[in-house]
């Protein structure tokens, strides 16, 4: 039984999107088991009239909501009758649990695993690698998009293995090809930290290196994973949704300033729908937090329902395919081939 | 009189595009003075059955062309009789010219315009300042775009007075609003090093600072300039012009896919042709690289004569408003302020 915990609040559609998406996640996996944390009362009430497997889902009751807007590091000493500090004590005592699945505050969720659920043996930082669709249909990685903003070469090194391990285990990518974000293609671009990852990251056994990665490629389907720095790569994704948004809300204005254009769009109207849809980031599941002792899935606070469904199913099948294990053996094999810094 | 030189060769559409841009800049620009440098030969063909005022345009016999492809430093000492390093040397030797427009290698440029033209006095190192259409119809320019990857506090803020300088003189923006790149808007968020500029930028009597931008809003309008460090610039800048492309891109497959699309694709010929000109970089003049003695302009390696022309006028606006001996005033004035790092 792979047995994972899902805080249903801090969420804008908290909690009604999480218990629907727990439910579709019960009917499709018949080994999970989902213990939902929140205010019990408006949790049991989204759960009334349904069928489901009431062995495989227990509610623990959490009567405090840690916001968004809220300091993290206080939020977590503070709120411990939150949701998410129900879920995160939950599988720091209990081994029995193998993840957590939160759409609440990013700075908390970083901060309580960091401290409570702690790393893996080996590895330096956690570090978040959400992924997004690229435009031959297959999806890419970015790790790490924003927990680490002061990074080692070391750091680097860890973050390809991770994403390997995630890319391989959770999409069965056999042999993710990880690049290294940079501003240029040659060996020997950028600045210092990327020059002296460079020859690291071509000598490591557990990781495919591809060599640097332009952003303008990030979308072009070459690579499985990018490799960088917290900065640059929540640059490198803040962008380019930006980019795609902009864009996207200017051809709307531009097609309802003139009536012809309006005709045309209507005709075109199950591409438009289809090329939003390609765009929303719900459908493509969570953030994942690697490097953690236990599986941690970040969903984007929009979630609804769908899209906690798909946070529940990257957390399964990364517990199913043991990618903690594997992510620890490939550090640790690695540590030994490195000086520590 | 303003004097300028344009490198002829390097660029794709050489010299064709540039003979053209020249010949279209002189007919707009009554004060404006041309030198053409490259094949003599190849450039009096192109001036063949033209006219054009024979006082106004120069051109200097430089037989060699620097490809994007050498080594910068190695081809600036070796090809002394190259389109660039005619050009370069000359505005080196003679104060009577004001500035140098190429298509050529960026490396080359750089690297000549460092060690021959030299920088303003005061200035720590020059950055690129590109230019990108914003989705309300303004602009917004990007410093440090890639020149500089390892910058400290006091060069991101000699960015923003370069910057600064830049959009008054050349675009007529009165009090441009200059953010710093970052993964978050509140003060605080970021690197060492983005925390430790913030209180800085916000002292400063020569830039308006706008606060922290993260890199989604780049071109929502709300800003004239974003400082950034050259690794994160040149990320924030490609994969806004790859995600743009390859959305583009996307959709063109999309329409060919089924009839019913092609239909409403021609009803909406003409936004999408003005969708492609919009997004057409070579409509938005070159890269200045500033913090030179002299005006130094980076075209597209494509530009055609259009943008040739577009490059000479932002020149000719950047010299006529006096922009060198503001950015050292300003310069100088802020140095005043700080420490010598």
């Amino acid at each position: 039984m792979i047995k994972l915990i899902l805080d249903c609040f801090g969420g804008d559609n908290s909690p009604n999107a999480h218990v629907k998406g727990a439910l579709l996640a019960l009917e499709e996996l018949d080994d999970l088991d989902l213990t939902l944390t929140g205010d019990e009362a408006a949790i049991m009430k989204e759960l009334e009239g349904k069928k489901y497997d009431a062995a495989r889902l227990h509610v623990i009751h959490a009567p405090e909501v840690i916001g968004c807007d809220e300091t993290p590091t206080l939020a977590i000493k503070q709120k411990k009758e939150s949701s998410l500090m129900k879920a995160i004590e939950l599988i720091r005592a209990d081994d029995g649990y193998h993840g957590v699945i939160t759409t609440g505050s990013t700075g908390a969720l970083v901060a309580a695993a960091t401290l409570r659920i702690g790393r893996i043996r080996g590895v330096k930082r956690p570090a978040f690698c959400p992924l997004l669709p690229t435009m031959n249909g297959g999806i890419v990685g970015v790790c790490d998009s924003g927990a680490n903003v002061d990074v080692s070469v070391r750091m680097l090194c860890e973050f390809a293995i991770m994403g390997t391990m995630y890319l391989k285990c959770a999409y069965g990518i056999e042999n993710p090809r990880a690049a290294l974000l940079n501003i240029g293609e040659e060996e020997g671009k950028g600045d210092e930290l990327r020059k002296s990852a460079y020859p690291v990251l071509k000598g490591m056994e557990s990781v495919n290196f591809a060599g640097n990665m332009e952003s303008r490629d990030l979308l072009s389907g070459k690579y499985d994973l990018v490799v960088c720095d917290g900065f640059s790569g929540n640059v490198l994704i803040k962008s380019t949704e930006g980019a795609c948004l902009e864009m996207l809300k200017k051809l709307k204005k531009d097609i309802y300033s003139r009536t012809i254009n309006k005709i045309g769009a209507l005709l075109m109207k199950k591409m438009f729908d289809e090329e939003k849809r390609f765009m929303d980031y719900r459908n493509y599941g969570g953030s994942v937090l690697l490097g953690c002792r236990k599986i941690v899935v970040k969903g984007h606070g929009s979630s609804n329902d769908i899209s906690v469904l798909r946070c529940v199913e990257q957390a399964y099948r990364m517990q199913k395919s043991g990618m903690i294990k594997l992510t620890a053996d490939a550090v640790e094999a690695f540590a030994g081939t490195v000086p520590e810094e």
